[in-house]
């Protein structure tokens, strides 16, 4: 019923299959956009342009930062990454959901920019289980490992900060669970004040 | 994930179809239980006592009320009615949620000791349709229509007070609805903070 679009945060620690799901999410969902984000890191093999990021010089993101053309930015790793403003307000503005898959200390400050928008954590079903799927992609060393592990628990840490909470566990499960949030989201009331507007026409009828 | 269980209250203008929805929702949703209220009004013919009402006398009530039973109660056209706070808080600790079929007014007092449960209401598809279903009964005064009607849209104007909002425009579409709400409401953060206290364990692990 609510007119404008969701901004929706889904994070998850490094590990946990987030990926997987929010592909499966943006099949399901017609009209759910996704935010690509902007960084200044190198691109890796494999990744696109405007799929993945976009990639811009440290100069070009400083401009936009000044140009307040980025609705949240952090400095990650000797990098920059942000969220372009102009795509993320227009998909709200014309009703069409819109997903960000940012890190928690980006995912904080959209709240605070957004009071309305939709925070979801994911969580990996286990430690065990986070620890087995990091160590599985076997392009890291001991070290790296540990280091990802310790970030993951760090960034859990920050899950009081999010609206809402589940454990990957099944895949599909999962993305019921985020097609549940959004629709119970669209009928929370202050989505649909639109309503009392009419309700107060009606009183006079 | 969320263990302990909801208190739920859905509040809908009379003429709106309330009873046909909740009588489905119960079917779906396993152990979604149904307070029963305490009135002081007289029995009517079909209805019994423990299913629809507890039906006690006014002393009676009023010792209740003096005893701290009830969560919250009303006056309303000289009767008094009220929620039995045991049934009520039974269901919450052993996981089970609870459903209140409550006046505006209870459901505001409800939300102020509680202000975790879920508040939903729920809307007829429009004035024109809760017009002709009041009228459709048949058992009232052109007067007494106009009065309920008066009642129902002074009602709609707490909608605000409220957490969701939909139309009843198609029963089963409205259980789904509901369903959706509760399932996405046991995902909330604050509901399952007992998983941050497991992490913060294993942070020293």
């Amino acid at each position: 019923m609510s007119e404008k679009g969701l901004i929706v945060v889904i994070s998850a620690p490094s590990g946990t299959g987030k990926g997987t799901v929010i592909k499966k999410v943006r099949k399901r969902h017609d009209g759910f956009e996704f935010s690509v984000s902007v960084t200044t890191r190198a691109r890796r093999e494999g990744e696109e342009e405007a799929v993945d990021y976009f990639y811009v010089s440290e100069d070009s993101f400083k401009q936009m930062i000044d140009n307040d053309e980025l609705i949240e930015w952090v400095r990650y790793c000797g990098n920059y990454y942000g969220t372009p403003r102009k795509y993320v307000e227009d998909c709200c503005d014309s009703g069409r959901d819109v997903f960000l898959d940012i890190e928690v200390e980006g995912a904080l400050n959209i709240k605070k920019k957004y009071p309305d928008s939709v925070h979801i954590f994911m969580l990996p079903p286990s430690l065990w289980e986070l620890k087995r799927r990091i160590s599985k992609r076997g392009t890291e060393t001991e070290q790296d490992i540990e280091r990802r592990i310790e970030k993951a628990l760090s960034e859990l840490l920050y899950l009081k900060e999010y609206d809402y909470v589940f454990f990957n566990t099944d895949v599909d499960e999962s993305v019921e669970n985020v097609l549940t949030i959004l629709r119970s989201e669209k009928m929370k009331v202050g989505r649909n004040l639109n309503i009392l507007n009419k309700i107060e026409g009606l009183k006079g009828e």
